[in-house]
């Protein structure tokens, strides 16, 4: 934002200031920008935690002057007196005064939907370069954040090698299912019970809140054929049910479906959260969709179930359509990340002769998101040096 | 429900039935009723997972016929020609025909909110008798669940010692503070830098998501004088503030405030969620207040800044307000185990000569939750038995 160009005029009363910028005009409250200043009284400067409270800002707060000197605005607040300085591209960067989101189901910055169109071009990292180059896994959480998934190749073919998958970018996120879970099956086509069926595109554990955020499926052994993972873009089929008839999708987003598992001693898990979940503003958040622990759904009043139920089986058509779905196949030493947020997942039924053993383990997609963010910044300041 | 005084009626069409029971009448849909069979070609007799899919279920299903007998609702379905059999009190306890709730900010089953009246009755649990016996840790648990949060006095004074607690419902929730926390402070009266100043009560890592939903804080060493915690009921405070001005509470449901801790190298930690968080039917689910971690609100239009300010102001007073809190001072070998989600917690100041260790970890409430329900449903089987 060039200095030149840019001006400044407080409101009489000086509730507000209007900045007019190369990139428009945004009018800043006195009280936000007060609770916002940078200097090293108001906000810590090793952390960048905020040292003081909002009762520390006088409630009639109101701006007395402000200026742009130096590329910066001036600000001088009324009654404290006080003068606080604030840079203009941060000011660009955190501009409020705009028109919010007006359609529901809108998904953040950095996110991409998705369909089958995505199977040439799976998100790929390489485990030696992941864990050596920086850069290597500052572009693979990019992919893994903009599509929800990630596969890593050429990984050690030994148990509990997910784990260092996991270290990565987070950390495990223990359960009653211990820190990894094991899928081991003998195929054995004399024996019908033991060939596997394929399963239908769910998210984990939703009966769980807070519900693990990420999942890791790593391969360890794999000479059974079929079996093929597949995943599905949660959000794409939101978007798509939202596309072909909106009231489906607010029917879904507006009531808790109810999740349960309690298929051991000692285990009840429970969950009241819906199918399509909205921030407030309408931002997509959150896919939860597995038939097998859905509970019995009460919090939908009857004048709405039959629409509700109709809505639930056409995203779940949506769901199985394969002009939605991404399969890959693992190998030894392959394995997948997902976020079990929006990306659904299932296994393809397998057959013949042979072993498939897969384990698994849960984590959260803070860790994933602040070792990216933290790199990405890193990146940039270095950039700007 | 006594089988005699309950009666069912057929729609025509078959789409819904009417029971008419001595609790009221309910009605049921074909397809609500199909999906939710407990036979064992529909749930898995072992874990009571579902085994069919929406898919399996016509889209076109309708009830061919209904009767009460033997205390039982049995059900056939037309096209499929399946005849279903339902517990009249499982349909009681999962009946969806009522009016759903209208205010915002209702609290779930169980939950009871609390202002400082509380301190005369802080709930508490004896470690020994709660490690050894499931009734009083079902009790503790429960009370834990009702308040948001409960004391355990006489535990073991050893590092460490707060990972027995967690093993009590659940499990460590690691992050990147590793798996606990240190807060050890030497209070040295010549040193006014080293006298541990009060902080606002807060919610921990609101800057996460997921929120870590459990925090335990266990008392090591405490010779200090002062330095007491206090915690305060969010939903008490979220739910007084709606009542002196529902607009107030709505502003803060209806937009994401934003949070961040990027203090550390390597990390970045962010999050876009609203400082009061309600389901979509209004339940009042969790509460997020940190004036450290607060980021600049960017997701509030201009023309509701003021308000947001306003509200986020009037919030900060009533968790001030002493009528709302409850302190207790924690001695060498206590904690205590807060709902995140719910209540906020402080630390008074303290001053004099003297040492002060307490080491914190977080865990999450599926496990807490799982671990009760599970305790109160095999309660609940035996005295039925």
């Amino acid at each position: 934002m060039a200095t030149a160009t840019t001006t400044v005029t407080t409101e009489p009363t000086g509730t507000h200031l209007t900045l007019v910028t190369p990139n428009g005009s945004r009018r800043f409250h006195a009280v936000w920008l007060r609770d916002n200043a940078q200097d090293p009284d108001t906000r810590a400067p090793g952390n960048g935690q905020r040292l003081i409270t909002l009762r520390d800002i006088p409630a009639q707060i109101r701006i007395a002057c402000a200026a742009i000197q130096e590329g910066q605005l001036e600000v001088e607040f009324a009654p404290e007196g006080k003068t606080v300085s604030f840079d203009l591209d941060w000011l660009d960067a955190n501009a409020y005064d705009q028109t919010p989101p007006s359609a529901r189901g809108w998904t953040g910055e950095g996110i991409q939907t998705w369909d089958s169109g995505l199977m040439s071009d799976v998100p790929t990292g390489d485990f030696a370069a992941l864990s050596q180059s920086p850069e290597a896994l500052c572009d693979w959480l990019e992919l893994v954040t903009r599509y929800g998934f990630g596969k890593v190749v050429n990984g050690p073919v030994e148990a509990g090698a997910l784990f260092k998958v996991v270290d990565l970018f987070g950390y495990v996120r223990d359960t009653n299912y211990g820190k990894h879970f094991d899928v081991r099956t003998e195929v054995n086509p004399t024996n019908l019970a033991f060939t596997g069926l394929g399963l239908q595109a769910h998210t984990d554990n939703p009966y769980r809140d807070p519900v693990p955020s990420i999942q890791v499926l790593y391969c360890l052994e794999s000479s059974a054929a079929g079996g093929e993972n597949m995943v599905v873009d949660g959000f794409a089929a939101a978007l798509r049910l939202r596309e072909e008839n909106e009231a489906y999708f607010d029917v879904l987003a507006e009531h808790c479906a109810r999740f349960e598992y309690a298929g051991e001693d000692g285990v009840c898990l429970t969950s009241r959260r819906p199918m399509i979940e909205l921030a407030p503003d309408g931002e997509l958040v959150g896919i939860r969709f597995n038939n097998r622990s859905l509970a019995a759904v009460t919090d939908v009043p009857f004048d709405k179930m039959a629409d509700y139920y109709a809505a639930y089986r056409r995203l779940g058509e949506i769901i199985d359509d394969e002009a939605m779905e991404v399969t890959f196949r693992l190998e030894p030493g392959e394995s997948f990340v997902l976020d079990n947020t929006r990306v659904l997942h299932a296994r393809k039924g397998y057959s013949g002769e042979g072993t498939r053993w897969f384990q698994g383990c849960y984590a959260d997609k803070d860790g994933l998101r602040s070792t990216h963010d933290a790199m990405r910044r890193s990146g940039l300041l270095e950039a700007a040096e």
